[in-house]
């Protein structure tokens, strides 16, 4: 079980794609502590203009059990940034469990962890994200993706899908259905559940 | 249309209560300016952890066109905090909406301006809010309640609705499906759906 969860944020990172999950893994009876983790220890701005304090930065290490990683907006300069790609990778391999959600994907596709893994990302952006990791299983109709310990969810709300998935297969379908009901939340337990994937002309 | 929006946050606030209608309102073609507000400047903890900044204090005043309430455990100490209460009754009276998700409605509904008035709240904290105001016309049964310019939202999740339902008002309808189609999120268009007032008992 994850004591510890590392949560990469960034500017223009997208709000519901990182509090999503961690309304969900925050709802656990056997609670993680949950650590905001950034490039500096500035407060990060999202894409919708909130921000949101560093608890830890990036050469503080990795010492964590879950990694969470959201999309938004910044990623398209993150990709670039070789000193996060290289942490965020390093962070891959120390993790239990890596999940992604929307285009945080293309994040960890950078760090070439993705490569000959199953994945997904999100539906409007899937053309740019492919190109982040060629080499990647990318899967264009999926809610979310699981391939050993990597998690990968489609756009912003599939997040709380893919967080649920992952409190599941960690602590069992009772838990998982407690906090959805909790949360009051319409839980997509099918993974293949995907309407997105059609109205983006994907499939 | 709101150009501003006042975000009320207090110690134990709930994640998804809050970032959950921003998300929507942050994705706005029209993008109102978001403004998180608290009793002191310093940033706030929500209930799962991740702490926010403050950008105003409640010294500031009202100035804002949407005010939204998140709630959380910490509406069960901040029903009690009279400058907080003060403050939430002057904003609902000097905001064209104002939208409260979960038990923010029992904050909201211990200002008086609910008195007489239809409106929900988190499923299972139902019997708690109702004390807050017994003279609201309380619905147990709803995903959200409009009446007014009051919107009211069930517990967590139930809050993304509410507010693609404030922008379908404000905006039309084309806007909020494109919003719930950017975030692949399965909005529930009909107000009535609320399967969690019969797992609570409550129907």
């Amino acid at each position: 079980m994850p004591k510890t969860i590392g949560a990469l944020i960034f500017p223009g990172f997208e709000l519901l794609d990182m509090f999503g999950p961690l309304e969900m893994f925050g709802m656990l009876e056997d609670t993680p502590e949950i650590r905001m983790i950034a490039e500096t220890s500035e407060p990060v701005k999202s894409r919708q203009g909130p921000a949101t304090v560093v608890d830890a930065v990036l050469a503080d290490g990795t010492a964590f059990d879950l990694l969470l990683v959201p999309g938004g907006p910044g990623t398209r300069t993150e990709v670039n940034n070789a000193a996060l790609i290289e942490w965020l990778g390093e962070a891959a391999d120390s993790s239990d469990l890596v999940a992604t959600v929307c285009t945080g994907s293309a994040l960890l596709a950078r760090t070439g962890r993705l490569d000959g893994v199953a994945a997904t990302s999100n539906k409007a952006a899937f053309g740019w994200v492919v190109e982040q990791g060629p080499q990647v299983g990318w899967k264009p109709e999926a809610r979310w993706v699981e391939d050993g310990k990597f998690m990968t969810s489609s756009g912003v709300s599939a997040g709380m899908d893919m967080a649920l998935a992952a409190i599941q297969r960690l602590y069992g379908p009772a838990e998982a259905e407690r906090i959805a009901t909790r949360t009051e939340y319409d839980w997509k337990r099918d993974p293949s559940w995907d309407p997105f994937a059609k109205i983006a002309g994907l499939v």
